[in-house]
């Protein structure tokens, strides 16, 4: 069973990695056409879909948390957008052959550095079914072929997505293969696709702590980690303290489920007195559950006690780790510590201070008078977003179509040899 | 035991986190200082190196290649390289701080993406001692502490050297744990190392394929691959046959045992008849092995026979595998195949053949009308090289500082809230 799975496994990458050789050649013209008619057939198979769906549905009833089935339902409004992103992406600049250098050596060689498609690209998921065509859009756009392997419980949504997007591929001329779905609910298939690093180039895991860890601990394949988002907002002694109530009310509370909202709020001790109170009165309007050290409940003993573990904490959720620190030099150290370098901001008027924060914290994204819900690869111009890295290599912070991509360097010479 | 070396490994690495904080901070002017400082203090300790040195020499007397003793082996004119390159380092342009975009979003925040260092750089290698102070000082100047892991038969010379460098460090006023030599040559050393992914950002493996399969099967920390040169140089139809008799000699006989020589020469049948003779020719002057195929040998049967191992074979030697190809396509299909995605090279004068070549072959360096040799950082004009990548992330082909750099995102704003 095991064999025959790694084996299944095994023969869809194969499959991707050969078709990726046509795709990733392909003119821009075609990828769109392509993205345009799996837009058209996601629309036109609603039906069908829906009733693939239902079967998913049906088997998480009772078994899934109301958020997680939630996640996993798709009606006709998020057919449309996923249909409605693809005709978005088509409509983005191809990345795929960006002159990224070009000299002339001293020797005479012309030397240009060119931006490729990475070549397959292997995304590990859970729950949400658009994942499938978001993903696939996105690697097809920068020339990747992929192999998707999303979560057992929509598997049935996950192989219906996947024909309609093969059958896509295949009007426009492209070859279906391009697109692997991996439909073997089994988690075994999982850890056979991460040791195929000869056939798939990187791996990009999306999902909670546990399936991230175990992708980076059996991954062969170099992996793009989009992990944790402990985001923490610092407000600065010299901060306008209107300001600072809309940024930490902003960052906790107008999507508290998502990475980049905040889940700790440090104060300097200067101006705890005065905007603690503020803060703390709009959240509870909000319903956020408020856990703060000794020093917040000396001035709200109403705030829960706050454990050490709580700093370390990715709550998702509407409650709010406070703390008072003493200064800058503090809250950098206690960012830094407990954080998880996704995104930090502070509120201040003090300049040299910000430049400071800005430097030391050792985040993806930093902040000055801003909320850290803007790290998002809409928000930074990319048009689109794959995932947020949390690591430093190959890519930090929003990743969206150059992310996707590789260089290579073209040499042309006439009869040079070296010496 | 195990336990107390993975509590060693770990402390050191631990060491190297902490002070790294400071040295991503550190401005240009400290950290010149700093290779300064070393590479004076190399020359002016050179006889405690050479003795440190002598003790490994002794230990591995008889039980290594004469190849690898040689490597080992560190005398006068080695030390005086070593601290020229650390010199030479020095004078290049710091990578840390550079804008590589600057924008401002609609909603006014000032965004702006900005190279900054890794952190930390974990390097696991064989035998040459020069790697330790080569890798510590382009760590150093972009800013990475790093953690170093030589092999067990160098480590009296990697521990001296070691200690030279961090006597540099210091006298410029950094931390001496930017640098830490792991000296235990255990094993179980590198495999504590590689599961250090909350301490370490990246792991760089230099050395035989043994130790890179070992690295990546094993690591739980992102890996940049320095990994076989399965290298080609293809004779088209329309070569100039005296420019391709230049290069497939100079890619193959000008240094045979690093990773841009060539392996198989490929010759297109139209050709093959009158180019063929001159090539072996040559190749037989300079000693080469030839292993060719049913056709090569139809036309010189002093040519041995090739098995079909032999086209993925890196010989790293004075060996030549060669083969006659009908044409273009079968050279791209044979190179995609059976190469290594490092460096090929094709010799024609026909454009659109070469610009096909250039395209479909998917190697980091491709070339028209020049050796494959030119892979390498400084012929690549990066002043340096810590490796020369054949993954598809973070980095292609050469890699030097900008290559140990990550990026972060700063915004700037004025109050800034998501809606």
């Amino acid at each position: 069973m095991g064999t025959d799975i790694a084996r299944d496994v095994t023969e869809a990458a194969a499959k991707a990695r050969e078709a990726s050789v046509q795709l990733r050649l392909a003119p821009r013209e075609r990828k769109d056409r392509a993205l345009l008619a799996v837009a058209r057939l996601l629309r036109q198979g609603q039906a069908a879909l829906l009733e693939a769906n239902a079967l998913d549905l049906e088997a998480a009833r009772g078994r899934l948390s109301p958020a997680m089935f939630d996640r996993l339902r798709l009606d006709a409004r998020r057919i449309e957008a996923m249909a409605a992103g693809l005709e978005q992406v088509a409509a983005l600049p191809d990345p795929v052959g960006a002159v990224l250098s070009d000299q002339r050596r001293p020797n005479g060689l012309r030397l240009q550095k060119v931006r490729v498609p990475l070549g397959v690209v292997g995304i590990v998921y859970e729950s949400r079914p658009n994942v499938t065509v978001d993903a696939a859009g996105l690697c097809l756009k920068s020339g990747n072929a992929c192999v998707l392997r999303g979560g057992s419980e929509s598997v049935h949504s996950n192989v219906a997505l996947g024909a309609v997007i093969r059958a896509g591929l295949a009007e426009a001329g492209l070859p279906a293969d391009c697109v692997a779905v991996v439909a073997t609910p089994d988690r075994a298939a999982v850890d056979a696709l991460l040791k195929l690093d000869r056939l798939i180039d990187v791996i990009i895991p999306r999902g909670g702590h546990g399936l991230i860890r175990h992708v980076i601990e059996n991954s062969t394949i170099p992996v793009i980690r989009h992990d944790a988002g402990n985001c923490h907002v610092y407000v600065d002694a010299a901060a306008d303290l209107g300001m600072a109530a809309e940024i930490a009310y902003n960052a906790k509370v107008q999507r508290p489920g998502v990475c980049n909202a905040m889940e700790h709020l440090l104060v300097h001790q200067a101006v705890a007195r005065g905007f603690l109170p503020v803060i703390l009165d709009r959240y509870r309007r909000a319903g956020v559950e408020l856990r703060g050290d000794e020093a917040v409940r000396a001035i709200d003993p109403a705030v829960l006690a706050a454990t050490e573990q709580d700093w370390s904490e990715e709550y998702a959720d509407l409650i709010a780790g406070i703390k008072v620190v003493p200064g800058l030099d503090a809250a950098i150290a206690h960012i830094n510590r407990y954080g998880s370098q996704h995104s930090d901001a502070i509120v201040t008027a003090d300049a040299p201070a910000a430049e400071r924060f800005l430097a030391e914290v050792d985040s993806a994204a930093v902040y000055w008078n801003a909320s850290t819900r803007f790290t998002d690869g809409f928000e930074y111009g990319m048009g689109a977003e794959i995932g947020i890295s949390t690591q430093k290599l190959h890519a930090r912070g929003p990743m969206a179509l150059e992310e996707l991509t590789s260089v290579k360097w073209i040499g042309r010479g006439d009869g040079q040899v070296r010496s």
